[in-house]
């Protein structure tokens, strides 16, 4: 009976670049604010609070104080009215969110007409797609891409979907068109944590996946692990039912790229204490088998 | 009992304004010749021939006389040559071909490692690869392609070849590089022929496939109609077979973008005679079951 954790599993460049851009303001100002969640983590977002980092859901509700922009980066229109209301600006946008937002403007500046893969109420695509002067389309695979041709296609995708939903995307527009230029914007961070939970949901008969309901690199990795074995998507280790592991010997354990340590260990540490190993439990993540830091 | 020809068959744009300008430049000047045969059609290069047209196969055997440049296309390094030694130059080459010469050119200047999905020995893809100055592969389909990670792809395609092929080229380079810019050069003609012999081929119980046997065009009507009935490819009506129609009910003609109507009427005119209807014999092309110009 073993319980193995996915390599690279938790925390991605960009998120522990995000916290550390927000505790570090936060140790100067106990004033600031965060507009919309830092990271899809509602664990995290909560700790943050405790170390007086407000969030706010609206540009109304800031009243002048410091605004750390969440990794997810924010619309074009929205840093813009910040900046004329004179706001400090703590710009936490993932770098790579950053880039791809600068391949939307820089496709659509060169006449494609820029077609975005990823949903379309995230706050990653909603800013991105503010970045696009003309014509745009939002799709979440595709099956959405509409029967029509187009002279120039620009394709760009959310740096947290899966690379072979991208490959099917673009084989559907070759005949639509007579140009496609294709950004592979799908973050390194999700390809090899896709990679590694793939690996370990082929050899393993109950796969546990960690992290926000809201983060979408996390929902991927459910739906890849989903293909292969019973796989349980939880936030945090109280959500852990008992009976899930009866008669199961290879536990996998994985966690998206926004999910904190201390949330992937009390989840480890409650699934060893369901399978009666509690002298297996660990304090930190680098104790638990399989894991391995992201190069 | 029928006999029926696939929507589009026979000459393309781009044949038919070679033959144009080659006969044009035979009235005036009976010392023409073409380098390489001018399309892949024996039984068209032989008529031109009797026309005073002589095909010479190297630059050495020009011997001063006007050249007239092959729908293919030549070597960048041809044509330098021939303007070197101040041989007058009708250029033939489909402009087609020409503007995927164009895109070669661009997308190795502008620093992509171009990838050409074409036959590596087609002169249309030999006279391509002359535009490349950096990087360059030649792939025949996604299976030729390296286990190797790459930076900027520019793909383009030679004019002749199958849509899904190139479908599943991309989609294999999508994981393999951050980059790629696709130019759908496989040309209008070579589509719709494609399209029209899949049509027939699925509503018949034999196809006959006409066309040069170094048509890269013909060559894929006859792969794409293999994969639904039994298909013969034939240059000539003196090819077939009275046996190949027995027990068959609806046969099904196509022909290649570089057949002359004329073969493809005494090929028809064969099939109705070795099914016994010799009063439905025509004298044209359009007279045949099925027939439509391209538009």
């Amino acid at each position: 009976m073993s319980v193995k954790i996915a390599k690279n599993s938790g925390f991605c460049f960009g998120v522990k670049r995000a916290i550390k851009i927000a505790s570090e303001a936060a140790q100067g100002n106990h004033k600031i604010v965060t507009l919309g969640p830092i990271i899809h983590n509602p664990q995290m977002v909560e700790k943050l609070a405790s170390e007086g980092i407000e969030r706010v859901n609206e540009v109304s509700e800031i009243q002048g104080r410091p605004t750390i922009i969440r990794s997810h980066g924010v619309k074009k229109e929205v840093l813009e009215e910040l900046i004329a209301n004179n706001i400090e600006i703590i710009n936490a946008t993932c770098p790579y969110v950053s880039k791809t937002q600068e391949y939307a403007k820089e496709l659509s500046e060169q006449g494609y007409m820029v077609v975005i893969m990823g949903d379309k109420n995230h706050p990653e695509v909603i800013a991105l797609s503010s970045y696009i002067e003309g014509e745009c389309l939002i799709v979440a695979s595709a099956e959405d891409v509409p029967e029509k041709k187009y002279q120039k296609v620009g394709i760009i995708s959310q740096t947290t979907r899966k690379i072979d939903d991208l490959q099917k995307l673009v084989s559907i527009f070759i005949p639509k068109c007579h140009e496609m230029r294709v950004m592979n914007t799908i973050c390194n961070a999700t390809s090899i944590r896709q990679e590694s939970t793939l690996e370990l949901a082929k050899e393993s008969d109950l796969m546990i996946v960690v992290g926000g309901r809201n983060s979408s690199n996390t929902k991927m990795l459910a739906r890849i692990s989903e293909d292969f074995v019973e796989t349980f998507h939880i936030e945090t280790a109280c959500e852990i039912d008992k009976k899930w592991f009866k008669g199961r010997n290879n536990i996998g354990l994985t966690a998206g790229a926004s999910t904190p340590d201390w949330v992937i260990v009390e989840v480890y540490n409650k699934i060893i204490e369901c399978m009666g190993n509690i002298n297996q439990k660990v304090d930190k993540i680098k104790d638990i088998p399989g894991f391995k830091e992201e190069e």
